[in-house]
């Protein structure tokens, strides 16, 4: 009965606004509710069945949501892809699903996906098709809602599985920490397959609040925000920006959600002085986004820059050493997160679940520490994770390509601090015996399989990569290297 | 894991301000913890086992809070008894529970309930126990959490079942119908032996909000606004006193719910005139409070004096006629409801669960018409049921006391206009032949077994009750003499 949360609150309160796409046109709750059933109606012509997944490529467009709420509503897992992968990066992951249907905007890449076991459809050739009724499946909270994707290729890709209870408590626990109320416009620029633009659809639709897209440059942000949002989800890289522009007007803003990587402590100073009360995140697509979160009501909280706050309602953390053994407040260690938010598994990759979910502890491979009042400070994402600008890169993703070239023996792939970007990825290549590429060339091969926000900034050639005592690729000190190199500086 | 949502909230945001007493001391949401953990680990030394049921006896005192919390942790079923009924009414109330133990307030009443099998505690005799380390139950939202009495004797005693699910989803739709915020503080004036007491407990302690606590004068009511409460649950009556204050400071208040009686116009007007936001509410003990409530943000529904808006998030409502067909928008009938937050049914009463749960739907008694916009408008709660001060009187009870008097051969009470209490008692009574009693006579019998008030505030004999044509007792007729007797006109 209560198992399609947008058709709840289109029958209690159909003139409530529910969604402003990024173009101001609006809807209210009856307004979308009738839009995804036309949507399910289409989409229920096309012969898929409960359980089946539906992906799309689409950026957060309207369409996009209604496609969302219209494959819960017939029960299709949806995976959404992220839009700026390569053509041979989304194969591999449509691969992954043996999925029969993408939705997505005809461009060049789609042409090379198409295939016989694959249906390429736009959301115009989607709005075109004469559907045909349907029955909505028997809800389930432990219902698969979707798979988002961790990375692009192959070696890296994980598929995370969120079943709806993982987006309901996520959003009873971001609802206990930052509020949300029926009145809210929650001003989202986040691609709505990252978790975290996904997580404010279901927020939004669970509180009877109002989704409003957004681009996500700074005049179309300062737009929303002047237009009356109340609450925005914003990555650092977004926010500087925005600081930068000289009127900022927020008549309505309750909130800034910071999330996505870590924002430094100039660039919180700078949102207070501007008035803006930023409450930092923790989340993971593992867990469904946020896991912890500063409350912003604390000022003991908020003088803590670089603090992520106390886990979420229902969330429990600890901090263990190498050898699994809990650490005191103050020690860092990994980070391992219990919750209804997080993922049941990966998808179709029982090794790669049974890693991450051991002994119903999600270990997230970030490293972090309590302090005395329970609060977590993260010291370092996953060793191997880059963020940047909000988006996560793999360097064994990028390393594998690299190395894919003939002239090219190994590489190591790293983040380096970006004042624009948080994080941008470098890399040291060592080339084969008696070979040679130039880095404008090595450029050019990666730019045929990977999306442009992974491709390293710079590429410095080096006759072989640091190792530990061990024998692995020392990756703090490739780090400290590239970042001498691209500093100029003789090493 | 999410099962003690107080003890998650502890955990989640222990500095929260979770409490305030009447008397404006406050607990934080970890002492609010600290202090249900004592009372639990005290009532466990009490021998009583998941599943038993504690009675409670109390005002809204932030002790009855401790013990509510308390019994959830230990898996008790918490009974709050009504603190206006007789000693009478109570024995009858604990002997259908087979309660084995009563937290109370040591008074006259209490002595006559003491028997082998009933322990009664005080709650300073509670503090003196020792206690006994405890393991709380496993959770599971189906479980019961306590058990309301809709009536005191007998005939008409019925307890009401409501479950951890009752409650979630009754915060749920409150939640997305007037919002709720963790900041917010709500101004609770009702007992905790009423559904909207306990719901507002519940609502503030899933959201991380306050509750705070206060008698139900108009003073007390004036300062908890004036100390800068954001939400107040107030009956018409309260509401009325209230604004016959002078200087009304509601420097943070959002919004006034207003249930328990039907509100007039007149009231509406005024308050709306005072500058108070006013959402007014039909709710039922059997549904965990809030079935319908005006949407405070449409300007529509709040044009609508006299409607209570439309159901909650996840409830439905159908009209339907004596024949049980559905009726019309506009044709008014009795009022179904079905909705997670609907009780499992009556303790120990088969056949009174099995009446009002026909087919999956609360049969609520209620009369009342849906408008074209799906808003609910009430026109009668169920025939018998007087409202008296956010009250429910059952006339049955009243007229079964009445005629226990040896000169008492018959008695009809019914419910007459009242500009304080929106309703009180008033009863036709005929006399046994040859008999003879005066009204105060037969007052005082009553007051001897009904809660004062309950009393009927005038009692006029006559010759014989009106009849329908089929015989029965005539209650519109008895309701019109009355009312001009009361008045003084000759009948």
């Amino acid at each position: 009965m209560f198992g399609d949360w947008l058709k709840a609150q289109a029958a209690a309160a159909p003139e409530r606004p529910a969604l402003v796409s990024a173009r101001g046109e609006r809807w209210s709750y009856a307004a979308l509710d009738a839009a995804v059933e036309q949507t399910a109606t289409r989409l229920s012509g096309l012969g898929l069945a409960p359980g089946d997944i539906l992906a799309t490529l689409l950026p957060a467009s309207p369409q996009h949501v209604f496609i969302v709420h219209a494959a819960a509503r017939l029960g299709l897992a949806l995976a959404p892809l992220n839009t700026r992968l390569t053509s041979a990066e989304l194969a591999l992951q449509l691969q992954k699903l043996g999925c029969r249907v993408l939705v997505g905007l005809p461009d060049a890449r789609q042409t090379g996906l198409a295939s016989g076991s694959l249906d390429l459809l736009s959301p115009a050739g989607l709005a075109d098709l004469p559907g045909a009724a349907f029955t909505p499946p028997a809800f389930d909270l432990a219902r698969l809602q979707g798979i988002i994707f961790t990375s692009g290729t192959a070696g890296a890709s994980k598929g995370v599985k969120l079943t709806f209870a993982n987006h309901f408590w996520s959003a009873q626990g971001s609802a206990a920490r930052i509020g949300i109320l029926p009145t809210d416009t929650w001003l989202s620029p986040l691609p709505l397959y990252h978790v975290g633009g996904l997580a404010n659809l279901f927020r939004c639709a669970l509180a009877g609040a109002a989704l409003q897209l957004c681009d996500p440059d700074p005049q179309a942000l300062q737009a929303g925000l002047a237009d009356g949002a109340s609450l925005v989800s914003l990555v650092p890289t977004m926010l500087k920006r925005l600081l930068a522009l000289p009127d900022l007007e927020t008549p309505r803003l309750r909130l800034v959600l910071l999330g996505g990587a870590a924002a430094t402590p100039d660039l919180l100073a700078e949102a207070a002085h501007r008035g803006l009360r930023v409450a930092a995140t923790y989340g993971l697509t593992e867990a469904a986004s946020q896991v912890a979160t500063i409350d912003p009501d604390s000022p003991a909280q908020l003088a803590k820059p670089g603090c992520v706050g106390r886990p979420l309602l229902n969330t429990r953390l600890r901090i263990v050493g190498e050898d699994g053994a809990d650490l005191p407040p103050g020690s860092p260690g990994e980070v391992l997160v219990q919750s209804p938010t997080v993922m049941p598994g990966y998808y179709a990759d029982p090794e790669a679940s049974q890693r991450a979910l051991q002994s119903g502890w999600l270990h997230t491979g970030d490293l972090g520490y309590l302090d005395s009042e329970g609060c977590l400070w993260l010291l370092q994402r996953r060793s191997d994770l880059i963020v940047s600008g909000g988006e996560n890169i793999y360097p064994a993703e990028i390393e594998a390509v690299l190395a894919a070239h003939p002239a090219v023996a190994e590489a190591c792939v790293v983040g380096l601090p970006d004042p624009e970007w948080g994080q941008h990825p470098a890399a040291l290549v060592v080339l084969q015996p008696g070979l040679s590429v130039s880095a404008a060339e090595l450029l050019t091969f990666a730019r045929q399989t990977l999306a442009g926000y992974k491709l390293p900034k710079s590429i410095h050639f080096v006759p072989a990569l640091p190792q530990t005592a061990s024998g692995k690729i020392a990756r703090r000190q490739a780090q400290e290297l590239l970042a001498r190199l691209e500093a100029g500086q003789n090493v």
